[in-house]
């Protein structure tokens, strides 16, 4: 910090007593997302009275410098306020490890190849973190010290929220099947293109080594037992709010997955009946205020919204006498509303809504 | 505007056809609360259809700098973000121009003295706003712009909300009466004591005028058929949020105290039965939190919190493993919740609650 | 802070070797302005081989919260970002404990009446600390332990800078001849009156513990070798600066003044000499801009501004054509100018200087 | 904006009487870097006595959102507060059009080739801000409006600043020869890469256009007196300042490359002998802190800085007593200082100072 304050993030590691595989989850890398916070809190009190056969690492407040940006009331910390570069948009992922690796290791067993791998992933972030001859931006540090953790481990699970928002995940499209295990109704399942975020910087590396490596006849797969690489955003509904039973379900809800995976073995939790709906990434839309006012939300989340019916009403006091004061705002196709801006007040161009557009239940 | 750009300011004036009094309702001093807007909205709609007796103001968006004082995605406005002082505490009272208004017209009827003495009020402000040789601060030209139109009626509404709040009332302690008007279920009784809002600016005067004058033997009334002077705070909810269905709810509430007082006919309105609480200014407290942490708020709006029960729970996750990670915070008497803060991450010292102590039904 | 860490403050603490009085320095109170941390690093480091005499407490960072309040590049860090309350605004001063002190204390020998008042200064402050059941602000909180800390010394100096300022000092008008021992050309003279900072909380008791004793006969003294009590704010130039040459000056000059005092008997320094400007805190005015517009200052500090030259001129782009886009602001009476705002961009009503009127060499 | 009021930017157009090329120049892109208005301002002023060839559209206030997002004392304005999007990133360049367009007129004569390309270009940015079925962002509606204008001109200056900063030129590698008109020491060399700024979305695509017909053996040169398209990025010194007669003299080197691409024609202007600095765009470095304190910011700006001279010293009061509480921060190699960071107080990972390295005399 400014006053040469050291700011440190609390590391939680719990041991698995066998061969399964290992996770990470970290929560509050955006600063006013902190309900993973509580999320991490009742995982480590409901773990202690569970049987742990996978190592568990677990990091809330993973961004301290995010989580004490505050202005005014409200947290802001969604992206380094000095550069505006957003927090989870600055990991790591070097394309061109993949290419070297492959010419090194390609044909060898695929025990090897996963563990050297990982290695390499690991050394690659050593090596941005040790040799910056003009150093690292805040962000970077912060990011790259969380990914040598992350990559540590098999499953990763990214805790963030919305703004206002329903609960959803980014899924990768390979993992869709574990989407299931996740007590969340929308899934966005998200193709091999990295943009920076903590879940792409973990999975992307492996599905791209999975890629090259069948191009050339390899069987080597990241859905096997084997290798087992997964990693989620997980959205567990709005920002600025803490709510210690909502956090009791969502861990129950990750602990299903964690026990899918033979992490966890008691107690017996099956997912909950629920329609999942999912949407490939490129459909899952923003939609921008065509103009500046106060915004009354109507469109509630995860019912479909029908064409023609208002997203939003928008309030332009500006013109009332002489103008349209209230403008009801309609898509063209039904949509299926996520989350919506935190502020009724907004300019030309802010986005008020995240939409499903040619959704489907999975 | 720093780039030279004017911001004006709506104002709505319906003139009504005979002696009632007259009415200033002013909406958005603070930038984030955005409801009083929808309430100008309705109640001008629900106006085009009413029989209107006295002249009505409407001012919505007051403070277009407060409006306009975006960070991140909050709106924040609740004060001047160069000098910090409060937009609500810039308005103007002079005690010195009501001993000089009884010196000179002590013993004249009451009629001439409501009048002389308003316009001795506006040309109080219009002197404050021509005669300064160094200037006025931003937030004083806009105060004393809106006060100069509220000092020209009777009635007086200035629209608030809370951060995350039930809604609430300030009200005179001599008005106490016409609290029971709105549909508010909370009330908060203040004394003639200026602290620089608007309600206390219009108010004050008169009611140390009367105080003044039946000291000498007047019998002056400000809540006399002819003086007849009100201010109330009106806080509608929570801020950040535009609904304009409960914005129709709150102007049925406020046309049923406009009814009472004469100014609208029709339609007959009644206001609704509830439970009106009360309290006394100075038994409407605020609690701090003892630590820095992430809050859960547990105590309802409006429902008493017996001594003893927690009012917040805070997470502190840095002491998870060598220390006491959920602190449960409580109260030694019983309080009733009125408004939490805005976000669940505080500081030592945050203001989390507002609380009615010795509070009765009214 | 939100993540549950503790900010804390580090305390300096040199121990004299006689009865010499005792010191309090402190820096950075609001967050931008950190020249004086630099000055306390010179301080220290002159120190170590200087012979001490009195007791020197120094505490730099003195504010934490406003310390890392940085909003974009900027440290704000001026008032709690929550309340808008200046951070220098909220120490403690309660009349009523003297007029309680003297009932009993009249009459008793100045060193037991010097002794015993600052025991009950120190426990009014703890009090504060410790009793109170709804908990204290974030500024309070912060302000009577830094409070705490000054009412054990005799003389107090709080050090701040202006925006983009000259040097100057804030001395109460008793203590005027100390202020010719600073290097420093501008000084505002302050009367005994309390709003709220630092050098108010500590000297403004004992002025009118004096003032009290005095109409009853006492010859008691503030003045005096025995109780010797002064505090100074000492304004080192402009924010967001940190410059450790400049730093090393002031600790000279600062140091000189300590010498005077005899709590530093080594090297023998003397006063600069310099013209010493003061004029009374009644005529120390701030200008506010006439219209919002980019301001060009013009106005040199420490140089008089006859009447009717220019202070600055404002750019008004959106004239250009068709009005006037430059316009020159003078000011009817010569002024000698201290500071300006930070920022060319301003709204109408922003404080773009503050000047001396009616001043005089002191 | 949020309370509905239109932000408009003022265009000025000056009509040239001859087949001179045009020119576009805007400025205030980013909130806090007003000096570009200044230089507008003379520019017209000058430009009134004037014999003008070609056509000149002068943008002032180019971001109105960004100019008015203040934060306290400061502008901020670099970025969209809601996304964190510099304004500055948001341009507009689909590399596909130029493919399609050389499928259509490769062989075409140059004349047909840039009025038809332009057109182009044109039409692209309004199907941009047309046919947005989700809307657009309010970064992307002001950048595409602007860069309408600019697609409009042949040459193109965008007026910046840097936070405290020399003056630098952003400029294409192949138009090195034009820097030397303004008078401007130091100038970073940049390739065809767009990275979403102006002068980059305005020259890649003629530059793009230019290396695909000569790929296929066109002599077609955007450096030719027919097609003559230049872009330049000018960075007049440092943010939050007005000063105009500095803003005069940038003027006077504005004019001077304008003259020479005969756009003006009186007075005769050369450009002033100083020492003009280059470096690629690769070798303009930012050093990052490794430390978070109070920076002391030692190396002037436009003076080669020597390997193991000292760039900053970092102030860290915290390590007083236990550790080194100065640090002196030294490159390995020669750097030249071009601008460094608008605070003292940073954070570890904060950029301090931007320095040519590799540099070269032009």
């Amino acid at each position: 910090m400014a006053s040469g304050a050291a700011l440190t993030v609390p590391v939680y590691r719990i041991k698995g007593d066998s061969e399964s595989p290992s996770v990470y989850i970290q929560a509050n890398m955006h600063g006013a997302e902190v309900q993973g916070n509580a999320v991490i809190f009742q995982l480590l009190e409901i773990l202690k009275d569970t049987h742990i056969k996978g190592n568990i690492t677990l990091v809330p407040y993973a961004n301290p410098v995010g989580c004490n940006h505050k202005n005014g009331e409200y947290t802001l910390g969604r992206f380094d306020p000095i550069t505006g570069v957003n927090w989870n948009r600055m990991y790591h992922f070097d394309e061109q490890l993949i290419e070297t690796f492959i010419a090194e290791f390609a044909g060898q067993p695929d025990v090897e190849i996963e563990q050297v791998f990982k290695q390499r992933l690991l050394a690659s972030i050593d090596q941005k973190l040790d040799h910056n001859h003009f150093g690292l931006t805040t962000g970077q540090r912060i990011a790259y010290q969380l990914q040598r953790l992350a990559h540590e481990a098999d499953l990763v699970l990214d805790l963030h929220t919305g703004p206002i928002s329903s609960k959803h995940l980014y899924c990768p499209e390979y993992a869709q099947a574990s989407a299931s295990y996740f007590n969340i109704p929308h899934t966005i399942l998200i193709p091999n293109g990295f943009d920076g975020a903590l879940d792409e910087a973990t999975f992307c590396p492996w599905w791209t080594l999975q890629e090259k490596l069948q191009e050339i006849g390899s069987s080597f797969s990241i859905t096997s037992k084997l290798v087992n690489k997964e990693s989620f955003t997980v959205e567990l509904g709005s920002q600025e709010q803490i709510d210690l039973d909502e956090a009791y379900q969502d861990a129950l809800s990750i602990l299903t997955y964690l026990q899918h995976k033979n992490i966890v073995e008691k107690p017996l939790l099956k997912p909950k009946k629920l329609t999942r709906y999912a949407c490939y990434l490129k459909n899952y839309k923003a939609f921008y205020s065509p103009m500046g006012g106060m915004v009354d939300y109507l469109a509630e989340f995860g019912k479909p919204l029908p064409a023609g019916e208002s997203l939003v009403q928008i309030l332009r006091m500006d013109n009332y006498g002489d103008g349209d004061p209230l403008h009801q705002i309609t898509l063209e196709h039904e949509v299926l509303p996520i989350l919506h801006f935190a502020s009724a007040s907004v300019n030309q161009g802010t986005e008020l809504y995240k939409v499903f557009t040619k959704y489907f239940v999975m």
